[in-house]
């Protein structure tokens, strides 16, 4: 598998999404050679260098973009250019015409351009057959098409030629198609959503609850704590507050994940990662969220603990001796520390526990 | 957002995910009145009572699949249909022709039965076009489509009855459509990668360090901890084991996950999450996987730590710090437990710190 952290080895998929969106400001201003100019990355260091050389000429000769562009070709018509997908015409002109524009990846891969794919189907079926036959001959080996959802009847004619869906996003759907014989050794898709949930207790020990406003009847009546699923981007640390807010309207600040929680198939035979966030409270008064919740209140813990659902249940009872022994200082959760790389330049969050930082100044904050 | 865990709130995806899967074997035995039976899922208590009654009769009346479906409405063909589409024939034949196959979900949407497209992009065309109709009338919320990658020829036309893309998976492509106004509100996609890192020390105090085979010069001769992906529905504990064996022919017993990092915009813009684990040795001989890695040996903790990649590297550094603080017992990671909920019936992973388990029953092993 791909390998990351401590990592001299890169990841595809992280290489690819720079590429390209260093090409779609690059390329929409015609230059000569493209470069691609990547930042390091923390987790890719192949993707450091990455090559992104126009494939576009098989010859490697340049053909200045502007002078003959996926986009002009078409306007030459589907028929003239089928005919000279199966010539044997070896122009500067017919060599042009007949393949996609594309990106070298670092792993003998291709990247089309997905900017510069032509509109019409036809068009569209012949330069790919045609580069597919090129990149086999150049024993190429991962391809990656994104097609845009404005473009949308290239999918078909896509998977005609042999291409599998890889993932899709609200915009676009991203296609591979492994010459190689074998299995696939492209990167997989997003395996995971993760969500969080707040456990917030005040000094009366007092927990904060909530009732679900649609509950199936054998739930309906329980109180439980405040739990949602992050959003892209957002911090696990930042999310378990903004959930606690948006349904009860509580402030909080995050003190620790104390647990998390691994399950499989949950959607759409994704897998599912629960971090319980012990938040400490920052004011009293709340406000319910219509839209999702029935109720919200400050539940005295002994109560909240005896709730039938919860005693019945060795996950949630467990999860909740967990918080109870945090608050008793019996049991240390990961707090959150904001590091930057410099493999990646980024700064990223570190979860981890802070047992003896008096002693050990190398893990302290 | 949609909650989880302590929840009695449910998540679509789940529920479709369910729900799909319990049609395809209820709906290809043709049963007259389909009921989906849903098992109790310890995140989604809506999903329990998930209504999958037909709406391919819009006045409810009951027809048996087998009579009129999707497939043998296509032999008519296309130009019958349509004619009859725009016409006014309420009777029982032209009412079925027209709508897709599809269930209720629980939320107000409709889920259209994938496995009961037309083939024909025309007849789909015509069918998906009076059904949104019929769904908009009905004040439904989001159509999820489901498209496996043999009806491709479908996509463009859902595309341009304004489906959007939702996730694709090798064999499917996703699409929904929020009828209501104003932004959607189903479900996101899958945000993240999931990924490893086996940190395996020896009695000698010796880490297990590999070098990857292809490396960008900055990190060329870097020796580091073996890192992966966890594969589809594996689990952190089994998933970094198998990393080490496969990368080094090391076998190794999960202790504890010692920390985890959270990074964004990594691949296709998602997110991850990298668990550093804690593994114990259980062999000593190392051997080298050809395809991924240069080199693997046993490396003096303090000659791996002085690496001056890692020394000059606050998060690699950090990482390792805490790696020898759990070495000298002054850190607590969080070791696995293995837990049923009587919820959903399902056994998930629930990681957590055990400081105390001889004073504390309730969160020991």
């Amino acid at each position: 598998m791909e390998c990351r952290f401590f990592s001299s080895k890169c990841m595809t998929m992280s290489e690819i999404a720079h590429i390209e969106k260093t090409n779609s400001s690059q390329l929409s201003s015609f230059r000569p050679l493209v470069e691609v100019k990547s930042t390091p990355r923390f987790c890719s260091c192949r993707g450091m260098s990455a090559k992104a050389s126009h494939s576009s000429t098989p010859n490697n000769t340049y053909v200045p973009k502007k002078a003959l562009s996926s986009v002009d070709e078409e306007k030459i018509g589907a028929g003239n250019l089928l005919y000279q997908v199966n010539g044997t015409n070896s122009s500067l002109f017919s060599r042009n015409l007949r393949m996609l524009d594309a990106f070298d990846d670092e792993y003998g891969g291709v990247i089309v351009d997905s900017e510069r794919l032509p509109a019409n189907p036809n068009v569209f079926a012949s330069m790919l057959r045609f580069s597919i036959s090129h990149w086999k001959a150049k024993e190429k080996k991962g391809i990656w098409l994104k097609l845009p959802v404005e473009k949308s009847d290239l999918v078909p004619v896509a998977v005609k030629e042999g291409f599998e869906y890889h993932h899709a996003e609200r915009g676009y759907v991203m296609l591979t198609y492994w010459l190689p014989e074998g299995p696939s050794k492209l990167p997989a898709n997003a395996s995971h959503q993760v969500g969080v949930g707040g456990f917030v207790i005040n000094e009366n020990n007092e927990v904060l609850v909530v009732q679900e406003k649609y509950c199936a009847p054998p739930f309906s009546g329980l109180w439980k704590i405040p739990t949602g699923f992050i959003v892209e981007s957002e911090e696990i640390f930042t999310g378990s507050v903004r959930e606690v807010k948006e349904e009860t309207g509580i402030d909080t600040e995050f003190v620790e994940v104390v647990a998390f929680r691994h399950v499989h198939n949950v959607a759409f035979e994704k897998s599912d990662l629960f971090f319980i966030c012990m938040l400490k409270p920052l004011s009293t008064q709340i406000m319910v969220d219509d839209h999702e919740i029935q109720a919200a209140k400050w539940m005295p813990l002994v109560e909240f603990v005896e709730q039938p659902l919860i005693q019945q249940d060795c996950m949630f009872k467990r999860v909740i001796d967990i918080c109870i022994a945090r608050l008793g200082k019996r049991y240390c959760g990961l707090s959150v520390h904001q590091l930057a790389s410099t493999f990646d330049g980024k700064t990223s969050s570190l979860y981890y526990n802070v047992v003896d930082s008096q002693h050990n100044n190398c893990i302290g904050n």
